[in-house]
């Protein structure tokens, strides 16, 4: 069953008839839509932050944040919906003298993919929830969506379904634009079904892969956006050291426990100049409860295995407490175990790696598995070494930031939160900002096709004559 | 071993390594490459012309317009390149007052995604050969490339191997820019090499699907570009047929032979509402050769399936000649064995569709498997009907036409040749146009960088310090 009361078989059917009436709405009519979610997101708020604190654990203050965001995220959206920014159209008008041959009327806008099933995360259950990020860049691009409710928050899952049906209702959007499903196997089955046309996933490396793995065996495979793993590297250079140790532990430290550790941008991975001297600054790190006993369950195992593989630095391995815990090994131990650079602890864990010469690290970065950020924490200008490992980590992570921290990820048109395999499994794309509707627009280009018959936005200006109300493409 | 005598492992070798060289040239750098392959194929157009129609079998007029179509589609690469057009530069200032919190510098631009493997097609030994679409938008993108030879056409292609390699160096780009490979084995274990950061394909389903089944399973998947099979279904209304029989006869006799129907847009299907009518207007259909003795068994081989499934409408089946040969069925047909729109006769073949009612085809189009065409042939202005089959169109395929023949894909900005599954792995790329390049682009956001550190294209203007001839990042 649903949180909405009907059943998987059902939800899919339903988004599967929404789809072609979906893609007929104007993109400046879904625009409300999303005006109309965050307002009732507003709306909700105590309610929801409540809910959230007594399911997640995280705090009320972090979950006002995060809703904030949420909802700033949706309106964003239904502004650049609005402006046509989303399509990149395209217009050539026919040109009989073209090099190559007389080219004919060709005009290329986007139209919505169809279905998305979206997995949200645990850690987010407002941005990478029910309503996230994922949702609404699916219902902005015109597509129906289908969420798989996450077991660590489901009555908030649910609460915010209703949110979601009632408020689409009361915009008159098709029945069928939005369903929940809450069975695990019926997540699985989804992924699998030809009514689906996209899924997007944030989670983890193991679960993603599975249902990735899933999606790519399909008779017709699909788009799969999964978001998975990342040790997100930063850098500390001997100038950065220098001229900002106390202001670089002081960030680490905050950046490291934010949400306990929670987050996929966390700063998994340190590599310092002076290890010793790096932990002399570090100021106490805070111990916060984790979201469910399933996640201290994995943050046991996963500082266990490293404490097999490096030396325990700071704090003590966490048994029932998820403690913070810091561990140490030297770039010579990355050479011998290149693993121990993929080795995520999703918590307050962090691995620091004592280096002797800046030079050293180019080789370790351009060993890194696919990351979301990279970061180098330097003195006022990169120098030509750290200009270098900035350009060398661009070629490995989906965000490179120079003196700054990677969890805070902002919603905004440039920002990319992706990056190569196992950051994500489609490289391309972003789950975060405006760019993230494209996930699900398909290119189709019109040839030869009359005024009449073209979508709204590729019809010349000079010859507009349809109505505004829609889209009949 | 290698065109250029080195073996597949020493080719991928050195792909990797020029990868970051090639990833900080500058794009008016790699547009003057694009440019002097062009030129160079220009140059050679007599004798390249001369050993593809001795090899493929193909008229040297049809290989003349190939080969321009091809050195066009390299200036043209350059041309957007050197203009900025094809990085989608996003900037975000610092702004203390966004709404969601502060928000910190962040700029996005595209930086190459790696080496990429293309497979070329048989029908298309310039287009999408050895220096067409694939290797000109990889190397615009700042990709090398390692192409695996056809097996149709190894003279050519080593013959365009030795003449990309001779630009190459006279331009002096990177040593590793451009490779080719041509034993199979060592084709399908490039696709798991993890040195290749991306595939581009384009054949057939099977073949491609078998490819693309490789790279989902990698460790680390990476995109897989497949152009796969098409059967571009072909719509004809009462009121086209009734005011442009003569017309629409003619024109879809000279699409459906055209380079002996070896096109991945040949019109496969043809719905019409006088079946009788419609072939007794066909002008005779020429036989041609085909591209090789394997294309023709195949082509024996689909058409004979099809004879099981459908009736003979005209010709006869083809044995040791590729003979032209249409068939029937009606859509009371379609609706028993609907896979039969999915039934790719690879060859002068089709399928004519008796239909009574227009509406009849609405469900027609919904099935449709993932298509790169759809085409309407109706009278001067769309109807009602017609207009919602344009629409219906635009959900299955990646171009919808009107009164105009899907074969003769022209190369421009607004182009897109791609469509769901099975048309294409990657619903959202295309492989010829302008837009091509993106498949082989990664964003990445850049996060309080300063400028010197920042790639040349996302720097302020006002801040212009850096020097012209290259891309630090």
């Amino acid at each position: 069953m649903t949180a909405l009361g009907i059943r998987p078989e059902e939800a899919l059917a339903a988004v599967d008839t929404a789809a072609p009436v979906l893609a007929r709405t104007a993109p400046v009519i879904r625009a409300s839509w999303l005006r109309a979610i965050a307002d009732a997101l507003d709306t909700a708020r105590d309610d929801l932050v409540e809910l959230a604190a007594a399911e997640t654990h995280l705090t009320a203050q972090r979950l006002q944040g995060e809703l904030r965001r949420t909802s700033f995220q949706a309106r964003l959206l239904a502004e650049r919906l609005a402006t046509g920014a989303l399509h990149d159209v395209r217009i050539d008008h026919a040109d009989p003298a073209w090099p190559m041959g007389a080219r004919p009327d060709i005009r290329r806008t986007q139209l919505p993919i169809g279905p998305v099933l979206v997995f949200g995360a645990g850690n987010f259950p407002f941005a990478f929830g029910v309503l996230g990020g994922d949702t609404v860049s699916a219902l902005a691009a015109g597509c129906p969506v289908l969420v798989k409710a996450h077991p660590g928050h489901p009555r908030l899952c649910r609460r915010l379904a209703e949110l979601t049906a009632r408020v689409l209702v009361a915009v008159d959007a098709p029945a069928g634009a939005f369903g929940l499903i809450e069975d695990i196997d019926a997540g699985a089955r989804a992924v699998q079904d030809r009514r689906v046309k996209a899924v997007a996933f944030t989670g983890s490396t193991r679960g993603g892969r599975a249902l990735f793995d899933l999606a790519a065996a399909r008779p017709d495979p699909v788009p799969f956006y999964g978001e998975l793993g990342s040790t997100n590297p930063v850098i500390v250079s001997p100038e950065g050291w220098r001229t900002r140790a106390s202001t670089i532990a002081e960030g680490f430290a905050a950046s490291v426990t934010l949400g306990a550790g929670q987050f996929c941008t966390k700063p998994g991975v340190v590599l310092v100049p002076y290890a010793d001297d790096f932990l002399a600054h570090l100021p106490p790190l805070p111990t916060a409860p984790m979201l469910e006993a399933r996640i201290v369950a994995q943050y046991v195992d996963a500082t266990t295995e490293m404490a097999g593989r490096a030396r325990l630095a700071a704090g003590e391995l966490p048994g029932r407490q998820p403690t913070p815990v810091l561990f140490r090994a030297t770039v010579a131990d990355l050479r011998r175990d290149p693993d121990l650079l993929d080795l995520e602890m999703f918590g307050p864990a962090a691995l620091i790696v004592d280096y002797d010469e800046l030079d050293e690290l180019r080789a370790v970065v351009d060993a890194l598995p696919g990351q979301l950020t990279g970061t180098v924490q330097g003195g006022d200008e990169p120098t030509e070494t750290e200009t270098d490992l900035l350009r060398r980590l661009a070629g490995r992570v989906g965000r490179v930031l120079w003196n700054d921290w990677p969890t805070g990820v902002t919603v905004s048109d440039a920002q990319h939160h992706g990056g190569p395999y196992p950051a994500t499994t489609a490289p391309l794309s972003t789950s975060v900002g405006t760019a993230s509707v494209a996930r699900f627009l398909r290119p189709v280009a019109f040839q030869n096709v009359p005024t009449t018959a073209l979508p709204t936005e590729l019809r010349d200006p000079s010859t507009e004559n349809g109505p505004a109300e829609g889209n009949p493409a």
